[in-house]
């Protein structure tokens, strides 16, 4: 019923997680009315995405160098290194400006469900390289959820053992966070970790 | 922070209504993920969009010929119009697969408040196609709110003066439609057009 090129253009935007038929119909009749240079402009982006974007070859972080930004700024104290999970945790936590180590972006995290074992998200490399460079702390900021956690662990006793220092971020409430309508585990954590004022 | 092709499609993404910066992160994020082929459909299909969609130039859908494909199929109804609002209105309508008539997209709908008169609508030109056409019954067919209204009852009396016969839509309580939940006025509607069994 619709014409070719918007139906392919529908079919596209229904490759996105979350968008259904109306939702991708709308956008596709938004994208009509936008200005010949704005379709350009996108055209373009998107067909040079794969070309252009790499992967830091220091750490993992996404690039159009072969080193990101962060990796090659200077000020940067490349002796404190922050694990991540994906590189949108790597910008949650630049969001807040006050990080100033540098980063490992994993490949993932340990999984046996899913079969990603410690091989796959090359922890080894890892160590290696902290080894190397005389790191004096990492911090594991990896998700609080199982896979997290085995990751978090499983990198920790492997620093250990080359007598590098590892930390993990603190669990409680989170900020603006009910009491009454906290989980048991996150109060439970909570209290574990309450401070003195 | 991002490297500058990933922010430059986070922001034409960001362009779409109800698309804020964690949306189009995310969608962004995932295209990243796809293949070349769907990249490249992708960035062809947004680039050629307003090279090959046009305006059929009898009813106004949108087309890649010069007649849209209700207006070629000669097995419909060209004695019966259904006037819509925009090409959504008939998208949805078509769906029902139950009106075999033909179509006039107008290209908007009068509003006084937002300065657009019935002259920027081409309604006398819809007039003067239904009476060259010798049309038999024209449906006005747009939303039940001020302007749908406002322009329903101007091309009505337009078409009165000219003898062709115009409907309009039932309106009353939806299917699957609560009475309960309903408001006064789709009541009030339901009341006048209620039907002996």
């Amino acid at each position: 019923m619709l014409p070719q090129t918007i139906q392919s253009l529908i079919n596209i935007l229904m490759k996105l997680s979350g968008v259904g038929e109306k939702t991708a119909q709308r956008y596709a009749f938004e994208m009509l009315n936008w200005r010949d240079e704005e379709l350009e402009s996108m055209s373009e982006t998107v067909g040079e995405l794969h070309i252009k974007i790499k992967h830091c070859e220091k750490c993992g972080n996404l690039t159009e160098s072969k080193y990101c930004d962060i990796c090659s700024d200077t000020s940067r104290n490349d002796k404190l290194i922050c694990v991540v999970g994906s590189v949108k945790d790597l910008i949650a936590i630049e969001r807040t400006q006050q990080y100033n180590g540098i980063y490992h972006v994993l490949k993932g995290l340990i999984s046996i469900t899913n079969g990603v074992y410690p091989e796959d998200l090359e922890i080894d490399q890892l160590v290696d390289k902290c080894v190397e460079n005389k790191v004096e702390e990492v911090i594991l900021a990896l998700n609080l959820n199982v896979d997290g956690e085995t990751t978090a662990l499983y990198i920790a006793k492997k620093l250990e053992s080359k007598n590098i220092q590892s930390s993990r971020l603190a669990s409680g409430l989170p900020m603006g966070g009910n009491i009454e309508f906290a989980d048991q585990l996150t109060l439970l954590k909570a209290f574990e970790g309450r401070k003195r004022f």
